[in-house]
């Protein structure tokens, strides 16, 4: 063959990473060395399930639903935990403690792995725990509060649950990161699916709340069961403000008093423009206002939030 | 915060990987080390696409229609291919000349990548190329095609192509792999599944084909527009097949005279049983056999393919 050897080809920009710790392989990592194989099949095939929980001032937020159901997403599309779930709890505040961070993004993933006969069945292939910590990420800063979140309603549609169980948190994101893309050019920030029979679903990362004459309502199918989104559901029984999951149009939407948007990356967020247009006054209604401050307050109470030092504590 | 460190927890089996070398980062390396960040949209938003080129006896067969599919699917999803067609094209050859392998398995992936400042739109993202080539993987080996393939109909519906383009060669495979699992649980060897309406699709990494009374006919919606796919539309064509894409039901495959699977691992497979039920007499018929022995027969004749040696010596 020919001798001709192509050293090397226009490289890509080398990535900046997010200051953070990683676990894998059965042991700790800078952020920057958390790599997978490009065979595995949490690539190859989107093959993995995930969930993330974040750390607010040093105490996680509602970990064990978190865990709850990252382990029930892991049983439902046959992966196996490489760990018990103890270890897990472990590895995770190890991850906080280590990257030094007070507010943290904290994410766990199981991956089907590689087979190592690089044969094509999954039930060859060995699993594998990702776990890393990095800066708490927002999809809509607490000083854009007032602003809010602009919303593009996509008419691409979410994939469908008798395809891929949105109940199991995964990766399956193309049609929402098209979603953005459109939204973008319609000048919204970020975009919401609607499903094929034209209710609305939810956005990249993202649960969706009515608000219409004090009554507040959610989309009950085709849509992850969000853990903010559960949270949200729990703080209006304890707020005492009516509460419905039901198919929800994008008209109901947009003839909503109050719309709001809930997601473990930066919580209970005010969305004040569909499409271009406000919703309702454009500003964030009266009961998205008491349901955020209501959320930020609970995360220093205890049965809603652990200190990453007591997780640890325990552990040892 | 607590001195406790864990250093180490039940780490997984060392995977093995099969002999290769991959391209990225502008470098070349043993496929071992071809590593992304977990960090990598591709990996995390399943955002990437990717293409797969065989190598037969030292020649790429039909490399173009492969590159042309490929530079199609990157700019549909608002990727950008980081080198020119012609580069690209070079890389390839020199992955396959360096591993050594005479008939090979060739992928390209164009992933979003990473933002450097980790923010969530994917417009801020150093979109990443990762090439490789390792040995030739079969979805149905040579010496097992005198049985054939064994598929189970799967009740899964295949992720919609107004969710995620299926013409655009994509990793959101959670479906076919839940149908894999079902499969293999009902005595198949793989999975097809079905669109909304009842038709049948593809299955993981195959199209499908029916032949009844001499006619052959391959779905026309809803799946990728695979190239062995369409090489034996090209080849019904020369051997005077008359040939129809157009909905196929569950039903009309398993009435048909003949079914057969295409894939660039392992070109033209015949299909002899459906849900356990033999196709005719459950062997591989004669419309099945003739279209093998075309397909093998075209990999040595220019036009089809084109040496690996050839490719390098013009890219010189």
């Amino acid at each position: 063959m020919s001798e001709a050897r192509l050293e090397s080809v226009t490289p890509e920009a080398a990535p900046a990473f997010p200051p953070g710790i990683a676990y894998m392989n059965g042991r700790f990592m800078p952020m920057e060395d958390a790599k997978i194989s490009v065979l595995d099949w949490g690539f190859l095939r989107s093959d993995a399930t995930y969930d993330v929980v974040h750390v607010w001032k040093g105490r996680f937020f509602r970990l064990d639903k978190h865990l709850d159901r990252f382990i029930r997403s892991v049983e439902k599309i046959r992966l196996a935990l490489p760990v018990s779930r103890e270890e897990l709890t472990r590895i995770l505040a190890e991850c906080v403690e280590r990257s030094g961070h007070e507010d943290a993004y904290v994410e766990m993933i199981v991956t089907r792995g590689v087979s190592p006969t690089f044969s094509r069945d999954p039930r060859d292939a060995v699993n594998k725990l990702i776990c890393f910590a990095i800066p708490f990420g927002w999809i809509l800063r607490p000083e854009e509060r007032e602003d809010g979140l602009h919303i593009a309603i996509s008419d691409i549609t979410r994939i469908p649950p008798h395809s891929v169980d949105p109940t199991v948190k995964n990766y399956h994101w193309l049609d929402l990161v098209m979603g953005m893309y459109e939204a973008y050019e319609r000048g919204a920030r970020t975009a919401l699916l609607k499903d094929d029979e034209g209710h609305v679903t939810e956005g990249p990362g993202f649960n969706i709340f009515a608000v219409k004459e004090g009554k507040v309502t959610t989309p009950d199918r085709g849509v992850l069961e969000g853990i903010t989104r559960q949270t949200a559901i729990d703080l209006c029984g304890e707020l005492g403000f009516p509460l419905s999951e039901e198919p929800v149009s994008a008209d109901a939407l947009r003839m909503a008093d109050e719309v709001f948007a809930t997601s473990t990356a930066g919580g209970i967020m005010p969305v004040t423009t569909l499409d271009g247009q406000p919703v309702a006054s454009g500003k964030a209604g009266p009961v998205t206002r008491q349901l955020i401050d209501l959320y930020w307050k609970k995360h220093d109470e205890p049965g809603w939030s652990v200190s990453v030092e007591e997780v640890l504590r325990q552990a040892v």
